[in-house]
């Protein structure tokens, strides 16, 4: 059993640990934050199911006083682990680097963190060989990550020449108020990040891309217009699409209007936090331009890297040397292929 | 064990299946519906842990043709059960109600139907005797259901005259798009209806208050200025609200910072739908004003009639002859005290 | 000196009056409305600088007891025009089309009404000669007639082959209650409806597009691939949109960091209504990809098709038989490119 | 002629210059800045109407650059006036201050500076005299301005022991991106600061209020449960508000559905900017509570302040010593009452 800790307890921090929890092949020894936050207090609420470890200047007074039981430091946890996922906030995640080094884990870091904290950037499918056995490996964004995913799709299909992608983004996530936007649309320089970071991951493809912040918390929505060596009709995109375990194609006529419609479905399905981790590809926005094709997709920005920061842990610590079988493990536990049938 | 059914598996009608299947001392015979909307989709993709009994000009064919099982006609549902919480949209209740009649059988109808559907207008704490036995009972709508919640906590407390409410109302639920609202704050006519219908649940206060229509989906924020037959401290405020089990008392300095903060704290309790049953009062908001006393208060929509809808099936059928009893009930199997010990 | 006059006083009706107000060669002979809305109690409290005339079914009373005084009948004022610039709500055009017949007076219809309405579908600069000397015109809608000035421009430029185009649809105008959307992004099938009426206006492009509405009120964005018969450097179409009267080429570092700042910029500038009848295009988004150009562009929707409406006067009037003329008068009287200096 | 300066030319102080350019009795000097911002950049469009002056740190060249001429440096533009108002960002007026002692000039501040930088809080209608020969003078927020003229004006009537108000507040102006808020209420500590600052300006009122922010744009709505020394009726309360000049009694029947109305009626009007200087109630708000009354009413943010600071201007300067005289001064040249009739 690979022996697994979680460094920050916020948004993805706490999905980091329900998605682990899942996986029955790894053992979830504990999460370490640094404040009683809304997320720890939840986590009290609900019986501790996962121990708390504080990382240095944690004030464990207002843990006891809250009544929260804490089950050590940040290096105990650290001692106890085969792998740690960082999801501390950026910045913070290249100084944890040191505690993980001294010790000889391996970590996996989240997009948000500098990419000099990393070996290699890691996607599930698209370059699962580059991690194996590597030590420190770090996550695109949330956006990259879902992304990667159709266009790998599709070049694993004709083999891709080109993408010009448009960012819808959601500006902040449920529950935040520091970041928000109301009653614009911020445009960033071009290319936005999320193309260059996947030609990172895909240095074969020509990316760029426009990026717009909107004033919504659900889900980011991009469209992708693909050039590839031959031609892609509907269909062949369609099927493709079908075919990915960490892909829905949904349909306006089935009740999925936007991406209010995914972020709804995700708590009807009575996942953890309401989540989805596949992206969803809209089957009528697929329209064929030229010989290539053009799509939009929605991200579910909170619970998307999930899957493929759990494919991580299996290459970094050589669970699955070969990726087909890496993510086909994490597909399993997180119960994904299961809606197709 | 008292069989229930439930009309209607919207927003409401699923958290009152979800609410239901946790009582131990009830049993839920199954929902019924008419298309197979998203909601039914997600129940389908959960694997159908309720039955779904199709209404009257219902597509079966559609439902097949999704591989989802049917388990009889809205008839041969109400025919199966004690008492059905009727979540159908506004107007079929009412319709509904000619089948319950036939059969003889109880139902609660949610605020959204019209008055006359019920003998009484109920509410779990305020008024519970009013439905013991009663045939057909319907529940105030949310905002008026929660607010009543701390309305009827201070009245017992000191006896009130008099509130005026300013409700901020969040316009649409999480996944609407035909009732949004864009930059806007829309007014309504004062006296807004759940003033006049505190009334009719309370006639001895005397009510008014206005209501604006904000762009947000997470929860009404609602204003109270109550005035009492003697003074109301801070302290005597935030003792009676702490008191009561439905409702939560929370701080800013803690976190929660608005009504989205609520909402994610839902998610990540791990509840149904993320959903919290409880109305919550910040306590930084609480001031005095003359003798009387001001405060703010979240209410969650998806649920907050939740567990008063299930009070109303204690009433209706007798379960519980005493108030006090009946809702101890409730809030023991939807496990509400325990977050504040 | 052409006679003009304006059937319904609404967002872009009132636009209308204003820009055609200012052509000196031209006379606003009245406008024609149904009710005292707020556009008809603001030019009334404005003094009444343009007369009013009434449609049919219109309540003389309600406009007398405001005091709001009227100049005659719909038929009074499509009586003493040349032309008739409509912008009635969808479906109401095409029957004042009869009056207009009946009259033998020329019409220019607005993109919302049905396109069986006109002759032609018509475009300032794209396809002014088409509507010379015609009678029924209709102008594409405020998406596709600001988008086509950017595509015709690089058009002229190398010859364009193809366009895929995101829009980032704005949900409803400053003001509008009954169109929003709240926290929700909603996706429409594809190809988008302004892909396809491109088409029609410049028949020798292959164009396809997503449209994805947000929920904001201050213009449209849209994002435009381009792919043209030669390669089209960044600096070229910088040049290009620079060179053009109906484009602002825009910078984020000097503050234009989105649509808002634009909506803010017209009021500051003190046009009518605060608005801006260019489209802009941030330098900061062009991208080149492949031989193509990728770039982001900002569409005013309630004021942005009011220079080719006027345009449309001058066409089928036959004001200026030459389109470069044309336009030419209309932008000097719309006092366009004094900020270029 | 009393010679105005203006520090600070952002959203207010664009207003501030175009309220003190209609008043025929000032003359607006010029206005001061450091940077070739949006709001600097629209002026020069314009064609410099106001003479810029350069406050120390800007840098010069940047504007030559630009084209836009410049007429000397703060300290010039001091020497020059008898009055500076100063709407520069909070901090920075309290420096300003110094300039303007050592020069012996009077000043009216904003409200978003420091409290200690004035003499005397000012309101026009409530407490003119306070002002009347003093040096430095400060503004009352925007939403506190607006209140108390509803406030003062029942206090007027029947003379006010107590209100309660609820402030709905936009959480940012029309193009602003930096402190906006998505999809989320934000709640304030209360007693709200607009309360406090209330009792400050009325002393023998009391005061308290709940604060909660919205994400929309345009306006603040209040609502206040206001209980004086006798019982108010509605129609007592209509007939007052009626007779106010800086108050509108708007009716949802009318159009006023809410917040955006007002916003797009004041550009429908041609005003500068598209600016409201009055606050509006909506008589369907109007409702009795108690022998109290109960309102709801809308505030203007970005101009609101814009006649009581003129109003501040002839108080300190003298010019009329009477508040009824100043006030209504300023009423006729910004047009004030003109609409009622």
């Amino acid at each position: 059993m690979i022996k697994v800790g979680i460094a920050g307890y916020g948004v993805i921090g706490q999905r980091l640990a329900d998605g682990v929890a899942l996986q029955k092949d790894m053992e979830l020894v504990g999460i370490a934050d640094i404040a009683p936050t809304l997320s720890i207090r939840a986590l009290a609420e609900r019986g501790m199911p996962y121990d708390l470890y504080l990382v240095d200047g944690a004030d464990k007074e207002a843990f006891d006083k809250l009544g929260i039981k804490t089950a050590g430091s940040f290096d105990d946890l650290v001692s106890k682990v085969d792998v740690m996922l960082d999801s501390a906030p950026g910045g913070v995640g290249i100084k944890n680097k040191e505690v993980y080094k001294a010790k000889g884990v391996k970590a996996v870091f989240q997009g948000g963190e500098k990419d000099e904290v990393a070996d290699v950037f890691f996607h599930g499918y698209a370059n699962y060989d580059a991690g194996v056995d590597q030590q420190f490996l770090k996550l695109t964004s949330c956006n990259t990550t879902g992304l990667i995913r159709a266009v790998d799709c599709l070049d694993k299909l004709v083999g891709l020449d080109r993408v010009a992608i448009t960012i819808v983004r959601r500006v902040a996530d449920p529950g935040d108020y520091h970041r928000g936007l109301t009653n614009a649309l911020l445009v960033d320089k071009a290319p936005s990040h999320q193309a260059v970071d996947l030609m990172s991951i895909m240095p074969h493809i020509e990316a760029t891309g426009i990026l717009v912040h909107t004033p919504v918390t659900h889900g980011h929505f991009i469209t992708v217009v693909a050039n590839g060596k031959e031609k892609i009709t509907k269909e062949m995109a369609i099927k493709a699409f079908k075919d990915h375990d960490r892909i829905r194609v949904v349909r306006l006529e089935d009740g999925f209007l936007g991406n209010a419609s995914l972020f709804r479905y995700g708590r009807d399905l009575g996942r953890p936090h309401g989540d989805l981790y596949e992206i969803a590809i809209w089957e009528d926005t697929i329209v064929e331009t030229g010989d290539g094709i053009m799509f939009g997709l929605h991200i579910p920005q909170e619970s998307v890297t999930i899957p493929e920061t759990i494919d991580a842990i299996r290459a970094a610590a050589g669970m699955q040397k070969d990726g087909k079988e890496g993510v086909a493990e994490t597909n399993k536990y997180l119960n994904l292929p299961s809606w197709k049938k």
